[in-house]
């Protein structure tokens, strides 16, 4: 680790490296502005029920504020990150078209952003993603499907091929800075909506937290630099994963052990859109600086958070989407919640004035995405989380 | 039918004492004033894949806009004539608590609004009635509810025989002057957030047309007078309702006949919501003069509505709530809303511009209720629906 005169020692050299990679807000406002003609802003909605229970269950009163990006086109957040890295594509690149790999909502994300800027879109998809996501992806957007075996291997090697036949522009679903840029507008809208506190603003009765779900990280990165940007610590950025059948969790893993661990298995789960482990490049870097902890669920919890958003909000969620609820309703949330307050002096600070009852915590969830096959509601299900 | 000299005829009287009975637009505005401080409006939302999917099948390009009813307090729109009844009682009536007889809705609506006010409800509920609306009415609002067999008969001596008890203001689920000029607000603003036509104003790419589910007929009563008082037959006013597994379809029935059929079934249909017919008081009597037709549709039409529903807007509707859109995607849809196009000269005319492709047939739904216990989100239904 010796540095060679005349040149900044390597470490150096690689983090100045990698911070060029690293989206920021100036990136996240760019993104909106860019993205700002395909897609509307969606809606923030609130449950009393669901409010009402998780402040049981965390022990002090708390407002839920649940951002729906189910409602976004393609029924995911996805099309924020693919419409802003498509769009950010020269007209040369973009006329020989884009190529991905994805498990389902980043496909239909990406086929339909090449769609809007009328170039083709090349996806890989695992044999086993929903039905419902690669009819989205071919039939609604015209994505052209190439379906492959569902290891990294098998979607990584399928990807590169196609990417060298076509010359296509690879858009990767979450380690990319465009991708995470793009994302990290829902979070922009959450707190300039919900704040009220356009650039430069007051504020009005700001979020305390915001808990997003993670896989690969890209939302959550994106997010995290957005709500860093706006307000600096005085908001907690916490992200919500399923421990997995295989109990895996590697975000927190991650965070709490302060490094990226390589070779971990991809997380076993109903929530098909997090089984990814974070990225290198761009998401385990910005969520290392900018996150505050993870709160971790059981498979049960996601069952039971679907359940609960299309009992309380008429809402449906995929078992994705629901994590940021099943992490607070269940899973470590009461405990979770608790011990990270207790590192986090403006989270912690909320939490007291709550308990003394001067107000309630406010917290953001985001209800990432909707895309779930419709025989998925099923009553084996609701049984699994009544058990 | 002979008049006596010095008295109006019998009929006339009849008919004058009924018109006092009847809501007009007036009442409406004045359930929206009443209402305004507990209730806030529901959100208009779109779906380009179900426009698409409409316009598919009424072979005209149709813009659907979507009254999301399931938003609303108690999870139906039920809670607008239930509130709008009991902050019509004087503080003395009001202080002896108010008791209905219903299937669900109107009965959790009915307790929301004497809770709202401090009062006591009793509820008689059939022993059929959905879990989720029983334990709504029950437990969330804290209505005292009673148990009954699931007929009439059974209801209304259970209901009366409270009321003798307990001096108890009867607010029935529909056939009602102040329920259904509450109903009748969901109307209201659908056309002036629709339209931007306030109070005198212009008016701004207005509705072509209002598909309004049917059973008792306090909401489509209510929504009528609305509608019709303010764009008088410039919109057409279109009941939906199901056939039932006995083919009543009472409203269509009455609606064609010019005459209010007594002594029907009840009908038969998963739509546990949609299984009244129209009232003799109010409802029959305001339907008959302002809407302008009844679209019906099958079972396996509601389940398909309720499966849509869920997949493209990402909206959880029961069976009633789905209605609406089942009588536009399957049933009758496109020849029933063809051969009302032909009666209705100014649905006529808009159909006529948008075969010419001069824009669409804007139509709004309502989605008017989402209680639906979540074990009916069952694979059954959607394999009946693909039958």
């Amino acid at each position: 680790m010796a540095a060679t005169a005349g040149a900044p020692p390597a470490t150096e050299r690689e983090h100045e490296e990698q911070d060029a990679n690293l989206p920021t807000l100036s990136d996240v406002r760019a993104a909106a502005a860019r993205i700002a003609p395909y897609l509307r802003p969606t809606p923030i909605l609130s449950s009393r029920s669901l409010s009402a229970l998780v402040s049981e269950r965390l022990g002090f009163p708390v407002e839920l504020r649940f951002k729906c990006e189910i409602f976004q086109r393609g029924g995911a957040f996805k099309a924020r990150g693919a419409v802003n890295a498509v769009f950010a594509l020269s007209d040369e690149e973009a006329a020989r078209g884009v190529v991905t790999h994805s498990s389902g909502n980043h496909a239909a994300a990406l086929a339909l952003a090449a769609s809007l800027r009328g170039i083709p879109a090349y996806i890989v998809i695992p044999r086993t993603a929903p039905e419902c996501k690669l009819r989205a992806t071919q039939d609604a957007y015209g994505g052209k499907v190439f379906l492959c075996e569902p290891t990294l291997a098998a979607r990584e090697s399928a990807a590169q091929k196609l990417q060298q036949e076509t010359g296509a522009a690879f858009i990767p679903p979450y380690d990319h800075k465009l991708v995470a840029a793009g994302q990290g507008t829902l979070a922009l809208e959450m707190l300039t909506q919900e704040d009220g506190e356009k650039d430069g603003g007051d504020g009005n009765a700001p979020l305390d937290a915001l808990v997003v779900p993670v896989s690969g990280g890209g939302m959550l990165s994106g997010c995290a630099v957005a709500a860093r940007g706006l307000r600096g610590s005085s908001i907690a950025v916490i992200g919500a994963e399923p421990k997995g059948e295989n109990g895996v969790a590697d975000a927190k893993q991650c965070l709490e052990s302060g490094q990226l661990i390589k070779g971990l298995e991809k997380t076993q789960t109903i929530a098909d859109g997090l089984q990814a482990n974070l990225g290198p490049r761009v998401t385990w870097p910005v969520i290392r600086r900018n996150v505050d902890g993870v709160l971790t669920c059981a498979e049960h919890d996601l069952v039971e958070g679907m359940r609960l958003v299309a009992e309380r909000m008429k809402l449906v969620v995929e078992p994705s989407g629901a994590c940021g609820l099943a992490c607070l309703v269940g899973g470590d949330g009461g405990d979770g919640f608790g011990r990270l307050a207790e590192r986090h002096p403006a989270l912690k600070a909320a939490v007291d004035r709550a308990k003394r009852g001067e107000g309630a915590v406010r917290i953001g969830v985001v209800l990432c995405g909707g895309n779930v096959d419709m025989e998925w509601f099923r009553p084996e299900w609701w049984k699994v989380a009544a058990a």
